[in-house]
């Protein structure tokens, strides 16, 4: 099956989010226990993460739902409107960003509840973003700050050996 | 905010399964615990189920994606195709279901495991039903085994007490 | 099967956790939500999760394992050093937690990311009194906190009603 | 820190499975899927499971408990009651293995579940061995399960590439 990593990473830029945008928030997750962090190795850790399947597939599908929502074409108009307004009981798209988490352990889960609760850098920009009514960012945010968690997981197991 | 449970049914029951069907599932699953299971009591565990928000966002979202697919309007083609064809490796439509499952503990989760590989019942039909091209049930068979196995589960605790 | 929420309130207190302190950390997890939050509301949602099955057995494997460390007569000697120093990459503490969570969705899972993180109250008291190299908290800290954050989530949910 | 992955199979052979056990319940789990299925790279797979530091931890948790509930020494003794008798709401003893699960996405959490419930080879005789009420395999037939189900996991996405 085809390597969707270079896709996603379009899809991410074409909605805001750069690699830097989340090195940035992995860093932050890190920075507590390493001082000397390296650009160059977060950007591997998270390059590492982009490239699992399973990762691609929660990125493409969370974009393709705010897309849809934005779009205002949605066939369930309640589910659209839950969207829109990133109601904050919906729980899917936590779940969905869970499904990436779950990959880098225990670790990747509690880097996530953290950074989804604190809102830190992009994940915040994309939070404001979203509340203006037209842009849709509710599965994005979570997403983002899943792959941020896992890296951030995945380089603190490295570091540990 | 609103319970959402009749329009779950009525969104089941548009899609080809109804509440028999579900616990019929859920019967299959406790089966070997219990000789004597009455309908009335799955059904009471079962609508218990379907009255959870998380649960009823979960059917929305499902059955959402998978209407996006047949209908081919999605904007993500590849997205799209793997929906169509339900890719085995794709994952996001059980981790979808997982969010039902955890709900619900352990048991939940391997009545689910089981379910989706044995492919029991509705679970089959909905199964082979998205193999001809133009039904698409990828998220939707995945649903419905969670929710038949979270009843299963919540009546095992109950039964246990 | 008996159930257990008398034995584990008892147990929870004689590790010196109280249920004062762990409504204390659901208040801290919701306060920006709601402004008028009273204590028998929570204590309420509190009792109703250790009123769970799941809930009660977590509770007890997390207080057994850390007594068996303090104790100093685990058969596997390099389990019982990872458990006194409560090492970061160990993460089955943090699994037992999730098991408590997951029964409360996803809000249950990021309240848990959060406090697990920013260490508040009993939760920060738990861990630096692991530190001395006498008492071992490794599991129970991580308990409290799931504790808390599903007592915070299953209120969050009702409020939303 | 120490790689443990010597010591966690030299764990499981004391307690009576083997690396063969293992593939041959991977194989049974992903045998419908490919018709050559080679010996060799099912155990590669394994060994890069076994390689993982949380799946080491899983391992050694699982196997104290175990081997402490048999030597009759806990501390709670309703927690060695419920241990020995391998009581089937316990759930503990799942939560455990799903921490190795996660790690190898949704495919494994299925696999899992299926083997769980139809307890095949190695899982079966554990399961029957932890009846006699002398021997205790509570935790230690789930942790073998995932494992299996996280091989077979791994080797179909490795094979999809």
């Amino acid at each position: 099956m085809e390597n969707y990593r270079t896709k996603c990473i379009a899809l991410l830029k074409d909605r805001g989010v750069t690699l830097d945008d989340i090195t940035d928030c992995a860093r932050f997750l890190q920075a507590e226990y390493h001082i000397d962090l390296k650009n160059e190795d977060l950007l591997e850790s998270l390059m590492s993460v982009l490239d699992k399947r399973e990762v691609q597939f929660a990125i493409m599908t969370a974009i393709e739902l705010d897309r849809e929502a934005e779009r205002g074409q949605m066939i369930d108009k309640d589910l659209e409107a839950l969207l829109r307004r990133d109601e904050g009981l919906y729980g899917v798209d936590e779940v969905n960003a869970y499904g990436i988490c779950n990959l880098y352990g225990s670790i990747a889960l509690t880097n996530f509840g953290f950074i989804d609760k604190r809102k830190y850098g992009i994940i915040d920009k994309l939070n404001k973003e979203g509340k203006d009514g037209k842009i849709c960012n509710t599965f994005l945010d979570d997403v983002v700050g899943a792959i941020a968690a896992s890296a951030a997981s995945r380089f603190a197991h490295k570091w540990g050996k």
